[in-house]
């Protein structure tokens, strides 16, 4: 058996995850709603030591202000009672119909300074709440037909949205950073931000571009055909990775959210196994020192006793493999066959200290390409190791 | 009928397109090569404006200096002769086996070694040529399993080597200017750079940034689930369209490297609508005005007659939608429904001069979402609009 | 402009495609709901010739006898006063919670009793209202996880399902045929009977295989990641193409149920091809007589407008395809170039009449495979002039 | 560690699949081709049970008759020096130019005529091997372009080619069936028989059907976005899984051809889990009995020590989770689980014996819809428990 989890492991969950309600496409409610409140407690039980929310899943859209605070302190006294960090808060710039062609980057102006303002007053929410996560998920800021939507537009009205939401935060001198969560498709057919990497291309444009990162999630990259590890090292290495949001997809269709690790597995082993032990080679580069958040939604197809089940499941996975990724590191087999492999070798520089390109080109270390060409890496049993790490 | 192309559209063609013998990962050749200047002529009578070539198009892998001046220099002659202008130049790092785990992010310094030699060695071919881009497709930089690969390692070594050859070009005073092309996966299981975004994040991160940009093309960005006109937007708007690589693509699989319009057709009615109209409501924004480039391949069951009309017809669909997209947009109806559906108004800022968001959240005009949320934005009757002018 | 539709077009509508209010998996209603007799009217002024429904559709779930019977006959008498035919019935069971683990297949025994029954309702729904196809789409029955499903035992009840309802429309002299739907997968993880192909298999097992085909969806044949028009080919060569579910999608991902030709533009035009100009080669080989049956959702950016706008685009779009369809099948050059590309050699036996296996071995016409292989099928060229008959 | 494979796990391996030397749409050759015979001690030795072949893996196409019994020969004696089975042989009608447009389904018939020849001469090269199994993969059996193809005719024509191979097995008193190998696309755009599905359809219209069944893919099944276990299970049912082909697949891309449990590692635990434990609930249903065979390849980057390693990671992988499948379904808290989710009920009949549709309908234990509905199913739970088995 796993051991419990603790507060030291930070695993968290969207107050959205254990209270779907199951409502799909195709489909009505299976489980009814919950006050926000009420999930708290059990969370704080499975061993969660955090929890976050969209503004609406406290306190419902278009609420007057004695409402809010009242809903809204209402939850915090629930998580304060019970041990739970609010780590990060977001907006639901989505649900409503007012925001169907998008909030930020609506083709109607009026939404856009409606949806600004919205997140605007999300941002204080997030910091009365003490999180020091402000996401951003902008799940309708796409588009059905190449035709109705100007992308570079909206790309200015995303930038400019970004760069007031963080003047604004910098202003009244809050302990927030934003994260950004891209996704490639649903609920648009197309949505702007794809992908981890046209995030980072937009944030590399703004003013403040410090205080902006990414909010990865699994499953997301991967209706982008992507590797999610691969974008989760990316996001490191440009200093970005503010959060995570972790979960399980199978392969291109809609977008499941199923429990972390029940989707590609082996590829939760890796993902894992970076959090954990960092990159192989480089000692001082940034590690990921944020929660482990869980955007997942228990299936519909359970009931309370499955949604609990479900929310244990995410963090029993994730302790299961950190074990294993760890005896993985440990292994001088496996860090013999990752020599072997050369995957320690990037870190090294191509150069030598000083060396230039004309120089490069002079040198006289040049190898014999058919002899190169020989060298068996070893990667098949570099990747058998794991395997037998995992499942062994 | 459409007209014949002319020098005035730049329409060019890479050697290994119509070169290409058919082989395949379950077949061999069904076509010989040529010597690649006898393609040229052909090329030129056809309508094209341009050629582009990888080092090992021209001169086998590993050969002498003389025997690459010679063949260098007669392949320039033919293009001369033919009238026709040699725009891009590229290096093959992915065809020999020494190769295998890429090139400027080999697991072996020797081969990364080997790699940033050859591509220096292109760069001073391509400026000796007259081309004015350059291209890195790094299709061997990947992985197929997670362990095998240091992806943080690799990127730093992706930026060191851009930054070497950025550096040289800039010494050597070349008039060349850098153009990564991104690709999701084939022939690696994952390759770093998979899309538009992350190639535009790691040029963010560069020394000499202002000299590196894009060359997207059609099929590898919706082999990654992604709208291909959504990404020329997105380079556009980050001033880092250099170059562009149109072709057609079916689905999620294999690289098929169709005609141009073979793919998916409503989608490249609005690449051409954006390369020739640019973007609506942004009359200052930059406009791509490099070469029509084709990166396609003759399917292998033709023969030289249907390399010939492939070819062709590559430019004469460009032709034929381009024509469509300026009917398409001259038409007073379409800009009605534009401006119905509120595509225009993504110019305009949300804040008003000055405004600040303590002055947007205190501001008295906002909308009443209830009735927002009424809006017809009449997406499909403008989209159908593009439909008649395509097909009508 | 094209011409009105007419009764002769056979254009139908699924109530629930104009009907849709636009709930989505992140958003609530866009639109409201009108009562089902509401649609009809319109529905007629713009050329339909029928209108389909799910029971669901026009009585909600657990009404008494009474309510449906007069929700059942108010539909009956707007339809007929509206001159249109109610071609098509289905059940559903999918949306109840009830559902939520299948209806014929649900692990649990009394749910499946619950599902067969008001399935067989709905058939005596659809004799009484005159319609002659009753499509089954099972779109719950499957699953998330493997261990959670006896799939054997599933088709072992898909079988005594159908088997069960052919029977009863058997006994009770009904002029009925079943049509099957297939789809990958939402609203679950994978469905049974994923595609045309599955179908077909499970329909070979049949007791009453006669009474039971097809009716494959557009979009979801292209969910998993095939050729629409191959899949009705073949339902065509197994004599199972009973009815079509003409609409669009842009790859793989959600089920974006856009207008017909708003999805893969190409694909829809020989789509049409096959449907109005029947195989090439094969004068009596079975045509598709049936509607043209639409089943698409108005996306939700637009109001009641743009619902009716993208029901006439369906129509619209069909008849412009159709138009070039048959201009492209009269053109002689077509013609020689299919020819030329031996496209109607494939209606020849490979064998001669009576020859055997062992003859054939035999005999001396073996071709010399090197010859064989220079042949240029030109099948570039063919395609070239569908686009040009599409868009020149 | 795992025990060493032995004859009675029956695992096999392709000759092609450690003899690819790596030759991709990108890359030549990285290891060299061995003489067929020199795989045949190695794989002995790993613990392999069986081999397999194309005839061209053997024979270089053309050959004279004394090379094909020269080569035919050595290979045999090979085989049975090392005491390896030869249980399956398969005909290459893809690699040569000559079946650049197909072979069964070529348009050309002379193609048709020389490739059925080649078949029927690689059915009498099976017999005198000893195999029992026959595999027919028509890859390039499909299109490109939806005009160059007539399906239905091509339909006609695959079923004329079985009905002769099968008709010639007949005839000659061969004991060897024919199993399809079903391909969504690569190296076509799309494939003939793309699924299980429709290779089952086409079966079922046979003259011989008796004597053709099936050859399902793991990765290929996986690139049409469909659940493997699932086929599986259904050409089970169906009676038709006569042979298998276990790899690995990661996602929707170019056919991987990975290691076995190398791709989706959970779905090969359930793949596992069917082949060894059989259908829950179906003590009297069919098992597949056949070879546990590998078509994989070792990934290029690898030499002759990661051939031979990736070899032994297959039947390794398989060996694992065998052992945790067995585990599995031994647990009494996993027997719990699946009782509870209803798992085993799916084999009960949904009808009473001798129950009518009619008396069904009008039965007195019709549950109530919203009672039923708050069934919590657990399979979230019974999943957490595989996944328990899997890495616990």
């Amino acid at each position: 058996m796993t051991r419990m989890p603790t507060a030291e492991d930070r695993f968290s969950f969207g107050l959205w995850t254990v209270g779907w309600t199951g409502v799909d496409p195709f489909g009505t409610a299976t489980r009814p709603a919950l006050d926000p409140w009420e999930y708290v407690g059990r969370l704080a039980e499975l061993g969660a030591w955090g929890i976050t929310f969209h503004d609406d899943d406290v306190v419902p859209f278009g609420s007057d202000e004695a409402t809010r605070e009242q809903r809204f302190g209402r939850l915090k006294d629930a998580a304060d009672g019970a041990g739970l960090v609010i780590e990060m808060v977001t907006t639901n710039t989505f649900t409503h119909p007012v925001f169907k062609d998008g909030g930020l980057t609506s083709n109607d102006r009026g939404v856009r300074r409606f949806a600004l303002r919205k997140i605007l007053r999300a941002v204080d929410v997030a910091a009365w709440m003490g999180a020091t996560t402000f996401v951003m998920w902008g799940g309708r800021e796409g588009s059905e037909y190449d035709g109705s939507k100007d992308v570079y537009g909206a790309l200015e009205r995303y930038k400019e949205g970004l760069d007031t939401v963080a003047g604004y935060i910098l202003s009244q001198g809050y302990d927030l950073r934003i994260a950004l969560e891209p996704k490639p498709n649903e609920p648009r057919g197309d949505i702007f931000l794809p992908t981890v990497g046209h995030a980072l291309a937009l944030i590399a444009e703004l003013d403040h571009a410090d205080l902006v990162g990414l909010n990865p999630e699994t499953g997301h990259e991967q209706m982008a055909n992507l590797n999610y590890t691969h974008q989760l090292a990316q996001a490191l290495w440009s200093g970005k990775l503010f959060h995570i949001d972790l979960n399980g997809q199978r392969g291109l269709k809609y977008d499941q959210d199923l429990v972390f690790g029940h989707g590609d597995l082996m590829s939760a082993f890796f993902t894992v196994d970076l959090l954990e032990n960092g990159l192989p080679g480089h000692p001082d580069a940034p590690r990921y020192a944020g929660p482990r958040h869980f955007d997942y939604k228990p299936s519909r197809t359970e009931g309370f006793d499955g949604v609990w089940a479900s929310a244990a499941a995410n963090m029993e996975t994730y302790l299961m493999l950190a074990e294993r990724a760890r005896a993985f590191r440990a292994d001088p087999e496996v860090n013999k066959a990752m020599t072997y492999a050369g995957v320690t070798d990037l870190a090294r520089p191509t150069l030598g200290p000083g060396e230039t390109a004309a120089q490069l080109v002079a040198s006289d270390d040049e190898v014999d390409p058919a002899v190169a060409a020989e060298r068996d890496f070893g990667f098949v049993r570099l990747h058998q190791l794991a395997v037998r790490h995992l499942i062994g």
